[in-house]
């Protein structure tokens, strides 16, 4: 069995994202992303499971400054989790939710679902938590408080609250990327079911020009026809004025194209690190056996 | 005296970059980002300051999705904060702060300083806070709590704690951008002290073939010396395979060049929304009387 780490704590979406591609193996929550990083860099884990893009869990600029200035550990895969946030009480309490005077989440996610508290819950009192699901624990030690939770569908399961309206976050289409991570270059991760395609994401540093030698950059894949899904530029540590790009590609690291183009934007100057080449996957919401309740609207 | 509403609560960054520009208006904190902007849509206050870029405090998805997909609330200036996180301790046990025990603050300034507790304080047990202010606040309220707080040096100000080891994080040169929003566009924001350039915001949407049609995007910006100093691409909420651009030229809006590469960006099939034309400042961090204290290191 693999030890599997990822950015705690039980319940949250970085869970569900491991979960959902390492089901049955051991899975080991860390407190913060770089103690998960440094364990998978320390051999003290065999794959670590972190969030890429920005959620309410984590920050993008803190996974690729890690990536990129302190370890060197390959992007071996890449899931997609839909984010739905739920309003959920206490089983006793769920024919009276609409009375309920008090809403538990963390920052993020209270901000996420501003329209409906606002329009639904005018009068409930917001309080913090340090995450979606501390707040579903709360609710859980304290059946007597007259309140509710806004988080996953894995933090109800987890701590027993009923889901008493679903998808309560503004907007729809909301999802958050996770990497695999690991020590080598591996291509384990091909469960066919979920594959949503391929990508290999490159950081290319650009000392100056930005927009001249940006658009030469965007040359040597346009004019091979590679297609890429994002484009983010972001400042160097060392000095205003030096950006790096994290570019992905759609496709695999193949024999011909991709070095081309590698081998054309180093001739440019640029310096070119590739962070992984690996397979996307999506991670459907209903994982292990979630027996699905009727919802009263 | 003019209502300038910000990301609260009372002692964090942002809060820090409403008081280097707008000393002495009444500064109002708002518990979420949709929040303030939903005040300055309704006109309860003048002014907005809230993260753009990633932070411990916001997310830059957020304030982008809800100023795109929901308000139309110009973007007037730019506030770039050093990110600075400090030890801080009650003052009765500053002479002992190696013997602490507890570490508390919001879960990514722990991260942020991962190297520096790991290696200074191996023995301390971490703590999560809803923010690096209310880490603050607790050793205050609790002078017996043998335990440090990271937070910024206005929070170790409010609530009257020693600050026993500066710049605790790990990596240095951090910066959070912060904006200013108006209900209508305005020049206002000119202090010549701190203003280091200007900028103006465009989104652009491009329906399909991203990389093709993001290389003529930027043909347009760079057979006119545009300069860029931020590109990002971003998913529409619309569907998978829409995106659009996030992009910042270094300079306001003229008469000639941009006006054109806008017609010619429009001639193209992309639709250009532009969410600002506004100068950047930077906020130094010694703000109002901080009186200097000698730092035991």
């Amino acid at each position: 069995m693999n030890k599997i780490g990822y950015l705690g704590p039980k319940g949250t979406f970085t869970e569900m994202a491991a979960v959902s591609i390492f089901a049955g193996e051991e899975l080991v929550p860390f407190e913060t992303i770089p103690a998960c990083m440094d364990a998978l860099a320390a051999e003290d884990i065999d794959r670590a499971v972190i969030p890429l893009e920005n959620t309410i869990e984590g920050s993008v600029n803190m996974t690729l400054d890690y990536l990129i200035h302190k370890h060197n550990l390959p992007i071996i895969g890449e899931v997609t989790v839909p984010i739905e946030q739920h309003l959920m009480v206490h089983p006793s309490r769920a024919e009276q939710w609409r009375e309920i005077e008090d809403v538990y989440s963390h920052p993020h996610a209270i901000a996420q679902c501003h329209d409906f508290l606002t329009d639904i819950l005018p009068g409930a009192s917001l309080h913090y938590t340090n995450s979606t699901s501390a707040a579903a624990e709360k609710l859980h030690d304290d059946p007597s408080m007259n309140a509710a939770a806004v988080a996953n569908v894995l933090a109800a399961e987890q701590y027993g609250l009923t889901i008493v309206n679903e998808n309560v976050h503004d907007y729809e289409n909301n999802h958050t990327r996770f990497v695999v991570l690991a020590q080598e270059a591996s291509m384990e991760l091909q469960p066919a079911a979920s594959r949503t395609g391929d990508k290999t994401t490159l950081m290319v540093t650009l000392p100056s020009d930005f927009s001249g030698a940006l658009h030469q950059v965007l040359s040597a894949f346009a004019w091979r026809k590679l297609n890429l899904t994002k484009i983010e530029s972001r400042p160097m540590k060392t000095g205003i004025g030096n950006y790096f790009f994290v570019i992905d590609v759609d496709q695999l690291m193949d024999d011909v194209l991709l070095p081309g183009a590698v081998a054309e934007l180093e001739a440019l100057g640029c310096g070119v690190r590739i962070l992984g080449s690996y397979p996307c996957l999506f991670s459907v919401e209903e994982i292990e056996s979630t027996e699905k309740k009727p919802i009263p609207k």
